[in-house]
């Protein structure tokens, strides 16, 4: 589309034509007889080699792809095909610390402690209107706890964050290897066509400073206002989305005292489950403002007035994106840094809207953080392949049922009319003729209008870049993410490749050198990820306050425990016996000297995390070249042969035609 | 030297040729009689417009000094001047900091404090043997640190931050504006041929996979062991320089004591006599190991045996730049970060080689990080400057005097052959012959012989990379350090200006499309300061201290001076009266709750600073494009053109002769 002349875009965009694509290459069913590969059809290779499940363990024919859909598909592909392969050491790895987990969860020394601990500690209740409880009721949901909050942890994450920097690295030598095979390593769109939409809206022309062309123009000013409103759109659907969240909250809080008082057998697990069914309603929420912002933003971005598609792409990618990522990120976000850091303490709670700020769980807010996160990733990647798979199926039904007559009557219309407009439609018209039976027999371009329309790749790339956030951003909380990563993506690359084989219309090919605009996305979430493990487990995690527990009072941990529980005021035990709460104060509720310690040492930690992780991170960036050596030597050794060969020519034509040697005009 | 022929290279290191150069345009001084500026040549108006100090206020003649001199000394020059433009405002808001603090010293509550307090604080004896001393004898130190360190140099720092970025953008749109209008930004040497030292020692020969042709090679793994010793070289004058440190801060602390002790009227000023000889000693020694360092680079680097000129200077330019880096930043990194950290408390004193470790003058360390900086920085650009400006004309003489009676035998000689091998020299054979009076009209060829060997622009970048580092990483301590280097500058390219017209030989043109590995080098650089800032202002200054105080005792600073002293605990008390000294600890020698809260804030600090920098920083670096628009849109016009005259041309050819059309051989 975007490098085809303004002519027949238009004509589609004024309905002139009701589509014009290229024809697939027949159907993609190898034929019943087996024949021998050599006599496929690119389409049935493509079929039976690459959209097939039985290939889940082989290689993606890259170049078969390209050759059939262009660059542009073929380096999503490439990319979703190398980011799987790479997701392999990382699940592994997680694996092997989850399992750790296992290990810590029978030896830890405050596991058993507070399992021990029978009636020893009294904890404060939970809400106002609750009562007292063990601290060894929680003995089971604390041992799961050290599944994702261990020691291996903060190794993981520093894992993690350099996993992502070098896959990054890597990425760009293969891309640039694959761009260099498909000779599109230099291609740049230097007189890329307005759109068709522009064309028809602009009020004014004007002079194209590169090609010299009167082009349509549209003010410059009032483009940049309409850019302005439209980033308000987003902050105000930002707003919306922070407003569910502060609602999901509320229900949290108020669910559990409602069930907590309900008196049925689940008071027990009255917060589990309200944090359970918020994550899930959570979950909805998020899906359905994805929807809704969406087609907001495709409104918007046309409503922008940018004159090439590229241009009006970045800008629909930019919008979406930044709301996307508050979208999805937003709870877990809040979750791991806010949550329970504002509740004050016994006698002096703060409250929002009159309710008792959320504190988190009996078990710590790791994992609840855990819990989010695997309800949101992994129930968004199952509802998502759902969708995938059933969604074309579906469309493609419904599209079938519908358009079949609608074609019948417009094939009707056009013999009345003689000759036919739509030239996608003409060339079979002959073909057509003697056919009666056309629910077998349907004309190619027939059956491919009967497909549905490729809409892009912006909503791969966006599900891959949102679940490479969630395997870098939150990997302290949930070592297992990118085991479900790679689950996921091994599925996403068969469905995906049914869908463009088999479900869509042959899209017409793009030419790019690079993933494009997703790579300086990539890298800004995997600095995002760095500050974020830094103070997840700086402050968030168990690691830092057992590490100075361990270096002051007792190697072993005995103790713990009781250390991290404060005791209620005076003042609030008048109304309740004596309690404890996790915190580190003295019974007025001032801070105990170990408080500012710890604080210091978090504070540190973050500090030096941060820094020798982007320290390493730069010397990867430095030591891995972004072009292969053989790459490189190959580039110069073609622009050495193309000097040779011009200078060669010029001697040549100063020999033989000097009248030809002067014909050429020169450039500015 | 770069794109010649291996052949006279070769032929000049093996002493065949002494000497081969473009000749100078005649001399530089215009015409005593004037003449009208269009009559003049290229160097005497290079002399008259550019390299005299009557042209301070103007702009360089880029467009000139590049047809004179090539692209890449032009872009040294565009590089300086554009360097020193961006320090004015930099140096502006410096030299108000400054200002600040003068009506800081005036208002100052705790200096005022000081003053007044006679004998109220009786302070512990700064050495072993040296006895106690009272508070208010250095308010004056006390009052000159306050120029130094106040609350506008937190804002200064920032500020200089993130002008390091925005002059690095801003430099890279100039560089692609220049490099554009000079045609050379695309310019990539693909067949640089190996330098001639590699030629004459490479053992064995191999073909070069970019252009075919039979080529020396040296194996690669021992290229490698060489760069591997080079490393290690470095290594150890590393080791060298840090011993020249802890001499120096040796000879620091017993001369204090020795002058302390002396009984002359010096005594109230030992540790500033000390600190003072101290820093000067420090510059001779960094002056002297720089020199001895490079010569020994040069050696290194010439023994690793680099294919390539350019890969040759790549090599010696990282050698030089990491040595020299740690060799002038060492002290002020000492003197900033570690100086009066580990010195203990009284009657807990740790202590180095049986001395009591080094504890900051009674002023602080910022002050004495000031002075080092004002004697490093300053001292060097003056001895720079001065050398710069007597040794050339000390060189030229000496050369002058040597080397005219040999240039008569050589011609004597060459009388004798009968025809003369150097080429250079051979053109001007005939013109010469008639000529008897060799003093007063000597030969162009001859005149240029006794100029100077241009040695290239490494140390004239490294000079500027050096001052830049202290512009921006120890910024906070010293907030004129761009107004020195402002004005060292405006003398600097004037001298290097006279340098070039003047007493060098004219060097032989080279292309660049910028100024190469010095722009990431001075990334790194900007980077590094933020750290430096951040840490700097945290745990150096006395900022945090202040805005603690203030925060939680009294508004107006009262009794901050107090609130900074710990008492001597009562063991080290027995020996002398009880003494104060500047920490923050109770009466046994532990940290005070206050000494945790404030090392909390101070790492707080930390990080939102390198945060808020590196974001702002981050956030410049994506707004402004690399490639002003107006350049961008040239560059697309004139590819646009290139492939419509080659279509052209293409048609052309097709239609009148077919016979050379199919005659350029095609790339593979």
């Amino acid at each position: 589309m975007k490098h085809g002349e303004v002519g027949i875009d238009r004509l589609l965009s004024e309905g002139v034509f009701t589509a014009a694509y290229p024809l697939h290459e027949g159907g993609f069913q190898p034929p019943s007889p087996p024949v021998p590969p050599q006599s496929l059809a690119l389409r049935q290779i493509l079929y039976s080699h690459w959209a097939n499940w039985s290939s889940w363990r082989s290689y993606q024919p890259l170049d078969h792809i390209r050759e059939y859909f262009g660059e542009k598909i073929a380096l999503y592909f490439a990319w979703l095909g190398f980011y799987t392969g790479w997701l392999l050491p990382a699940s592994l790895v997680g694996i092997m610390v989850f399992l750790f987990g296992f290990w810590l969860m029978a030896t830890d020394v405050p596991a058993q402690e507070l399992c021990n601990s029978t009636d020893s500690f009294t904890m404060c209740p939970l809400c106002n209107i609750c009562s007292t409880w063990k601290y060894s009721e929680i003995c089971t949901t604390f041992k799961v706890g050290l599944l994702f909050d261990n020691g291996g942890t903060v190794f993981f994450s520093a894992f993690m964050s350099l996993w992502a920097v070098t896959f990054l690295e890597f990425w760009k030598r293969t891309c640039s290897s694959l761009s260099h095979r498909w000779d599109c390593s230099e291609f740049q769109d230097i007189e890329e066509r307005p759109r068709p939409e522009f064309t028809a809206m602009a009020p004014m022309t004007i002079r194209n400073p590169v090609t010299g062309a009167e082009e349509p123009y549209f003010p410059k000013n009032k483009r940049i206002n309409r850019t302005l409103t439209g980033f308000m759109a987003i902050i105000i659907m930002v707003a919306v989305v922070l407003l569910f969240l502060i609602a999901i909250i509320l229900y949290r809080t108020i669910l559990s005292i409602v069930i907590d008082k309900s008196d049925t057998p689940l008071t027990g697990f009255a917060s589990r489950i309200a944090s359970i069914t918020g994550s899930v309603l959570n979950l909805l929420v998020i899906l359905m403002l994805s929807k809704v912002y969406t087609s907001l933003a495709h409104i918007l971005t046309r409503w922008e007035m940018h004159r090439t598609q590229s241009k009006y792409e970045d800008m629909y990618i930019l919008k979406v994106f930044i709301f996307q990522f508050i979208n999805f990120y937003s709870s877990p976000v809040y979750i791991a840094f806010f949550k329970g850091r504002f509740v004050g303490y016994p006698g002096n709670y703060n409250t929002l809207l009159g309710i008792r700020n959320e504190d988190c769980g009996a078990g710590g807010c790791l994992i609840e953080l855990a819990q989010e996160l695997l309800i949101i990733m992994v129930g968004k990647q199952l509802i998502n392949n759902i969708q995938e798979f059933l969604l074309p199926k579906l469309k493609s039904w419904w599209q079938k049922r519908n358009r079949s007559p609608r074609l019948k009557e417009q094939k009707g219309e056009k013999d009345e009319e003689g000759k036919g407009e739509k030239d996608e439609e003409q060339k079979g018209e002959k073909d057509e003729e003697g056919k009666g039976d056309e629910e077998e027999e349907v004309c190619p371009w027939e059956a491919d209008y009967q497909l549905l329309v490729c809409e892009g790749l912006f909503s791969e790339y966006l599900e891959m870049v949102i679940q490479f956030g969630f395997i870098t951003i939150f990997v302290a909380a949930f070592p297992l993410a990118p085991f479900f990563a790679l689950i996921n993506n091994w599925v996403e690359i068969r469905l995906d490749a049914q869908k463009f084989v088999t479900e869509y219309r042959r899209p017409v090919g793009e030419r790019v050198q690079d993933i494009g605009i997703w790579l300086p996305i990539l890298q800004l979430i995997t600095h995002v990820a760095v500050f974020s493990n830094a103070f997840l487990i700086a402050f968030t995690s168990s690691f830092l306050p057992r590490l100075y527990y361990r270096n002051t009072r007792d190697s072993n941990l005995n103790g713990f425990i009781n250390f991290t529980l404060a005791t209620s005021p005076s003042n609030f035990s008048q109304q309740h016996t004596r309690c404890r709460y996790l915190d580190l104060r003295d019974e007025e509720g001032h801070y105990l000297p170990e408080y500012y310690h710890l604080l210091a040492i978090r504070l540190a930690f973050v500090i030096v995390f941060e820094h020798v992780v982007f320290f390493i991170g730069r010397m990867i960036d430095l030591i891995v070249p972004d072009v292969p050596e053989d790459v490189e030597i190959k580039i110069k050794r073609e622009h050495y042969l193309a000097k040779e060969a011009l200078a060669e020519n010029q001697v040549q034509k100063t020999c033989f035609s000097p009248a030809v040697a002067t014909g050429g005009s020169t450039p500015a």
